[in-house]
Formats: C-alpha cells, structure tokens, sequence
C-alpha cells in the first residue's frame, strides 16, 4: 500500500511540514522504520535518535519541529501513529461467529446478547456469561463460573469451577485461573492435599498475562481487585487479596494469604512470602524478595528487601567489597606495626 | 441459603456454646467472613484475631472456647468447616460424561473401567488409562502414554509421546509433560538438537501445578517419585530424578540431569544447576540459587546457596555493610593519626 | 525384546570386544542402565563411573577401551546409541492424517503440501502454512498468521493474529505467542492500556519452550532472530528483537524494547530490564539481574549484573564477611588501646 505524506496528514487531521508527495509505504517505530516509513517522536529528546533513523517522515506533537526530515505535527502523536499503523496493517481478526458449531456449550449455561464462543472452546454446566463477551477457541470454562459483561478470554485459558470474571477484563491465552492451592498437611510420611473448596474472583476491568496462574482459595476466595493488571507467567498463591489498580510485571510469584493494597507496583521476578501485607502504593523493585510487611507508600528491593535507600547504600558498599577486604588487611598490617612501635616505645619508656 | 446455628452444630456433631437461633448464611475464613458468616480458629492463638472477625459464629476446637461470639467444638475443626463450606457453597462440576462425543480418541488407546473423557480432549494412539481416571476438555495425549488408575488430567494439560502417569496422581490445567530438553551440540555456528529418545515417568499420588513443565530425558527417563508434589511454573530439565515425596513450591527451575533425594523441600524461585545431586530431607530456602550437591538432612539459603546458619551470619553483615564502610574509614584516619603521633614520638627519641 | 550384543554391534557397524552372545534388553544412560542393558561412555573419563554401572555392554569411541565390561566401539557414540534407543523403544507417533476432520481451518486459510493438521486445531482466517508443516492438536491459530515449511507447532500451542513463524522453527506446547504487550498509561487513576497493532516474528529455525511468552510490539515486531533456541516458560516482552543463535534458558525474563546480538547465552532465571542492548556473543549467569547494556564478547553474573570477575571478588569477600566484621571490631579495639597508650605516652612526654 503506498499513499503520499500528504494524505496521512489527511488522515490523522495534522499540520504537514515538508514534501507531501513524499510516497508512504508503512509505519514503525524509531528502531525500526525503513525508508519509506512514517514514525513518531513524541517530544524533542528524540531529535538525535531520528536523525539516524531511515524513516522518511515523522509525526510529532506542535512543538517539537525536527530538522532534515517531513513532519506532521497532531496534538495527540500516539493516537495519530496508532491510526497510521492501522491503516498500513489493518487488523486481522477471525471472522465473528456467534456460537461456533463446533464449540461445546452446556444446556445449563446461560449466554448473554451478543456473546461470542470460538471454535472448540467449552462452557460448563452452570455458567453465566454477560452481554458482549468474547469467549476464543479452545477456552475451558468449568461449572459454576459467572462471567461479566464485555470481558475476553483468549485462546486456552481454562477457568476452574466457580470462577467469577469481571466485566472488561481481559485474560491472555494460555492463564489457569483456580487450579488447587498448594498447602498440604503431611501425615505419616505423605503429603495430604488441604481442602479445595474455594474459587477466584476478578474484578472488572481486570488483566491477566499469558500462562499466569491463580489459585482458588482454600474455603472462600482469592480475589484480584478492579483495575488491576498482571502481566505473563505470575503465579497468584490461594487466599492471596490482590489490591485495586495494582500493576504487577511478569514472572512475579505471590504465596498465599498475601494481602496487597491498592496501586501497588510489582517489578519483574519478585517474589513475596505466604501472609505478608504490602500496603496502599507500595513499589517493590525487581528481582527483591519480601520476607515482611510492607507500610504503604514504601519503595523496596533486594533480598531480603529492605527500603530502597538502605539497599542502596549495602549495594554501593557491596561493589566496594574487595576493595574494603584489602584496605582493611592493610590496616591491620599497619597496626601491627604500630603495635610493635608502640611496644618498643614502652620498652625504652621503662628501660 | 440461611440455617440456624445449631442446624450447623447438628451437621458437624458438635457441642453448641450460645444462640442456637442465629441465622447462618455463610462461611469463610476469620478474615473474610461477613456477618451472619461461621468461620473456624484451629487453636487460641487466633483468639485476638477472632475478637475482631466480623463472623457471628466460629467452629473450635474443645479446648478453646472464646469469648464474646457463639462457638461450635469439634475434634476435627477443618473436617467439620468443609463440611460446612461445602453446604453452603456444593461442589460445582460438569456432569459426568463417560466419552464426550466430542472427544477424539484413537482405536488403538485403551481405556479401564469408568474412565472419564471430557469435550475434545484428544487421546491418541496406543495410550492405555486406567479405571477411574478423568481427563477433562481439551486436554492433548500423545501416543504411547500409559495412565495408571484414579489419575486425574485438568483441562488443557498435554502429555507428550510415552509419558508415564501413576495412580492418584493430579496433573492441573496448562501443564506441559514431556516436552524436549533444551540440550544443543553446536556445529559450525548453528545449534543442533540433542537426541530426544526420552520421555517421563511420573510415580503413584504425584501432583502437578498448573502451567508446570517437566522435560522427557535424552535417552531414557525424567522421573518424579511417588508423593512428590510440584506447585505451579515450575520447570524440571531433562534428565532429572525427583525423588519421593518432595515439596517443589512454584517457579523453581532445576536444570538437567540433577537428582534429590526423598522428602526434598523446595521454596518458592529457587533454581538448581545441572548434574547436582540433592541428599534426602533436604531444605532449600526461597530464591536461592545452588550450584553445588547438598549433603542430606541440610537447610541452604542464599545465591549461591550455603547452610543458612552461614548465610544468616552473612546477611546480618550485609545489612550492617555501610556502616562496617564508614567505621573502617574512621577506623583509617585514626590509624593515620597514630602513626603520625608514633613518628613524631620517635623522632623526639631519636632527637 | 531381546538380542545379543553381537546384534547390536552389527545394528550400528560396530566391533565387539567381549562376549557377542550377552542378551541385551534395553539402553540407557549410565546412571539408570539396568543389568542387561547397553549404556554408552563417549570418552575416557567415564571410565570411574562405568564401573560401577550396572550395564551389561557399553558403546564407547575406539579410543576408549574400558575393562571389565563388554564393549562396542564406534566413530559416532552418539548417534549409534541413538539407534539402539530407537530399536529398543520405536518412536511412538500419532499417525499423520493430513487435515483430521475434527480440526477446524478457516476457508481463506492456505495450507501448503503435505501440511499436517491434529485433532481439534483450529486455523483462522487468511492464515498461510507451508509445505510440510505439522500443526498438533489443540493448536490455536488467529487470523493472518504466516507459517513457513517443516515447522511444529506442538499441543495447545497458541499464535496471535499476524505471528510470522520461520521454516523448520519448533514451538512446544503450550507456548503463547503474541499476546499483548504489558504497556500502560494511568489517567485519572486507572491504567489505560497501549496500543497493541504489533506482532511477533520467529525466524527460521528456532525453538520455542514449552509455556514460553513472546508478546507483540506496540506498532511493529517482536522479533527473535534465526536459529535462536528459547527454553520452557521464558518471557520475552514487547518490542524485543533478540539476535540470531542465541541460547536463552528456562525462566528468562526480558523486558520491553531490549535486544540482543547475535550468539546471546542467558542461564536460568536471569531477568533483564526494558531498553538495553546486550552485545554479540555476551554470556550471562544464572539468576543475573541485567540493568544496563552489556558489550559484546562480556560475561556478567550478579544482582546487579556485572562484569563475572568483578562479581566473584565481590561473592568471595561476601562469604568472608562476617569474619571481616570481627576482624574489624578487633581492630578498633587495638586502635583504642593504641590511641590510650599512645595518649600515655604523650602526657609521659609533656610531664
């Protein structure tokens, strides 16, 4: 597809600076965009990363005019971009189908306006499922489960008895949500499973990552409050109480019984103890690992974490090691000398 | 649903302690339950917590009989709360089917008596599964696995070629057994895969967590012993032998080819190198990272991971490390000092 | 099935040494190989372990003759035993069917020849495969995906819309490709969401693990450069271009817009933040946590990351750290004692 600078301007209703019969052949970002391209560059700081860029034009925001290269001021530059890119990559999305033929939907389920369910997904006995819902192939949905209005589970996530989905949340391909909790008591030598009678509930407008996992609650529920985002591979332990409007990065792993406020910030790779309570806005860095409560507002990192500032300062120490090692053995070399001097002084003193 | 409270000590057989006509309507845990709720305390220490529950009504033990809310004794207090639960909220679960319609199953898989095959799971050829055993939709069996009895496969898990799978043993949604080990040979720059000949064997009463992936073995078999039970994303390489009843918590990765011992206790995120081998009753703390074998009966911690006797020591050192790096610098100075003090002193005796 | 080691040396153009009339039963490795089984050793070193394997032959290279066992000796160890494995325990395949008739392929989706589609796949709109692809069942695959020739896509794998995927590139099962990135903007207290017009492109030959997530760009590709092999459950997020050949194990997490070189090898657990560039050829160790760029050819372990040399100085002054603060205390106590005598002396001087 090619079409003139000038008519992307059009397009995305900005100010054209430049040639506008340059031919646009596609969008991408900075990195990667060939000649031919349009980009972005929402403000000034990129000037020097686009001029290495091959792209032949640019979209910015009204003050940021960049030189040597066509530009196309729009006050909302990634609105524009995202229009540009549609446009050039129109998105390809599986013909909607109503009930697929193929897919498997209990007589005891209860499906709401304008539902879709996807080739070879399955929905149990007892399910609910609100207006406008998107369901794709190859979805497991066991008994029991109530789902909102308007949310979208995709390809293979498997939801476990009773589950209850918020409406607008979204669930990437592949997320188990309320497999068995994993507490055992064990008793002459093997493990015994704890009781399993629990589910999980998201809020609305709920995340959750590709192959992360959730696990039911012991006796009641493991809730994930509303708004909050999870990315892939985080495992959620059972009885865990997730926050409001918590962001938390990929391959984070909360045992159970946690409890997390609202708009706490988990970076990648954390990993948080069995009945800790992180309170309201805490950040907690990657990779740290939480043995303790945490009061709100905090930020902590490391292992054990600790506040930031504290860790910061053991990690400056920390680099410095080798360096204190040897200064320090230097120093006792010196104050053995000064030992024996200190001696010999004596000696003299007495003699 | 509403009971009175003693319709719930009658269903228990316990000895009712208060108001027999309260209206029960539910059951959680002391942290979640709402009013109108029973809920359960193990033992007294949670008799400062209870005072603050909002539950109307509590199942205990005999000897603890709180204060100030109606109570129920029991011997077995979290026998007599699943019941309860179990009241109050019936198990869920998709009716039974012998062979959906919609499963696949090859003419060459054999199945015991009473084995359960749900929507478009795929069993294929070869495969033999005991009596007794579920699998539910959407689960993928690849050919030559055998299945012992009472073995239960969660929607979605798939079992590569050959996989052994023992009796009683769980396998929750997501899971992945069998797949390649991740072994290369390169060769004039481009990475060739080692022989995949392997496959699995997982013993009598193991559980798998959701998303978990347990690698085939080169040649022969990756085993997991009898009773071993392995929580969500955990990945166990190629080669390896996980021995009886082990406790493998989530996210932990053990590389190829390493072996432990039986009644191994693994935290959460730990990872193991290759070709270490783990003694019996080992411990192995969170996060910890271990490079080297483990002598039976020891608890480790820490990256690398060492006896947490020694690691405790280390960290109680790294938190006090700024300070150790300002006391050493004080520490310098002074030692400057004296021997500036020292030379003086000297020369006057040399004067 | 049984037969003699003669027979099995004839299998792979061997030469006996020992008794050809032994029954062999099996194959396997040294650690798990049964009486009456034939093991292999491909070098001299083995010879320790050898001997207390419980093998009844062993196939070694021509250089390596060990005693007190039966051996073969050929030029390839490996590939030989491979053959023996493969006789002893045939691969056990689903019979290839082309399109099963469970499987469910768009009407504007193009297979090539001799394209293979399992049970219960399903294959969305305007979707290409080329010739000799194998898609196993439960695989999912949205609309405009493009698949190159002899490519695998094992169970419940899972393609976004758009995915490219190289020829003869492997994707285990469970694997979730092209979910959306994990961007977010917060407005107003809520996290909105970015744009997600992007997709991933695998090249050719490369391997995908089991439960491994490679989320979209925001308006471009997620990239992973040819003959790149990925373990199980890594994370590679939005807007990545990893390099070509690069090694990355298990539970490797890589964050928004990083890329890497080319022969790129990544250990266990390691996690590496958004924006950074990692050079040709770097290694980085197990449970590293990379912050910033890494140049070519370098190897970096530790949390922070760092150059290993750094880090072993730092690991091995840690372990000693507990003794440093007792020396260090011992020091300040001489210095007192020093700073007294010395005080002493003074005064003894101006008396």
């Amino acid at each position: 597809m090619v079409v003139s600078l000038c008519d992307v301007a059009r397009m995305v209703d900005g100010q054209l600076q430049g040639d506008g019969g340059i031919p646009i052949t596609g969008a991408d970002i900075i990195r990667d965009a060939q000649p031919g391209y349009i980009t972005f560059a929402d403000n000034a700081r990129l000037a020097s990363r686009l001029a290495s860029c091959r792209a032949s034009a640019v979209i910015t925001p009204p003050d940021f005019r960049p030189e040597g290269i066509a530009f196309v001021t729009v006050p909302n530059v990634q609105q524009a971009f995202t229009r540009i890119v549609a446009f050039f990559r129109p998105p390809q999305q599986d013909h909607r189908v109503g009930v697929a033929a193929t897919a498997v939907v209990s007589p005891t389920a209860s499906l709401g306006h304008n539902v879709v369910v996807h080739d070879n997904a399955v929905i149990g006995d007892h399910v609910t499922v609100g207006d406008g819902t998107v369901i794709h192939s190859g979805v497991q949905i066991m008994a029991g489960c109530r789902l909102g209005r308007d949310a979208v589970l995709f390809p293979n996530v498997v939801l476990y008895e009773n589950t209850v989905v918020g409406s607008r949340t979204l669930i990437h391909a592949g997320a188990v949500i309320g497999a068995y909790g994993f507490g055992y008591t064990t008793v002459a030598g093997r493990h015994q499973l704890s009781a399993q009678l629990g589910y999980v509930e998201l809020g609305d407008d709920v995340e959750i990552g590709a192959c992360t996992t959730i696990d039911r609650g012991t006796y009641g529920a493991t809730v994930v409050g509303e708004g909050t985002k999870i990315d892939n591979h985080v495992m959620i332990a059972h009885n865990c109480r997730i926050g409001r409007h918590n962001v938390i990065c990929s391959q984070v792993g909360i045992a159970g019984s946690t409890t997390t406020g609202d708009y706490v910030v988990m970076a990648g790779q954390v990993g948080i103890r069995d009945h800790v309570n992180i309170g309201d806005g805490v950040t907690i860095g990657a990779k740290a690992g939480v043995m303790n409560d945490i009061p709100p507002g905090a930020t902590y990192v490391g292992i054990p974490a600790t506040p930031e500032r504290q860790q910061l300062l053991i990690l400056a120490a920390l680099q410095k090691l080798p360096e204190l090692k040897k200064q320090l053995r230097t120093l006792q070399h010196t104050v053995v000398q000064l030992e024996q001097a200190a001696g010999s002084l004596t000696r003299q003193e007495a003699a």
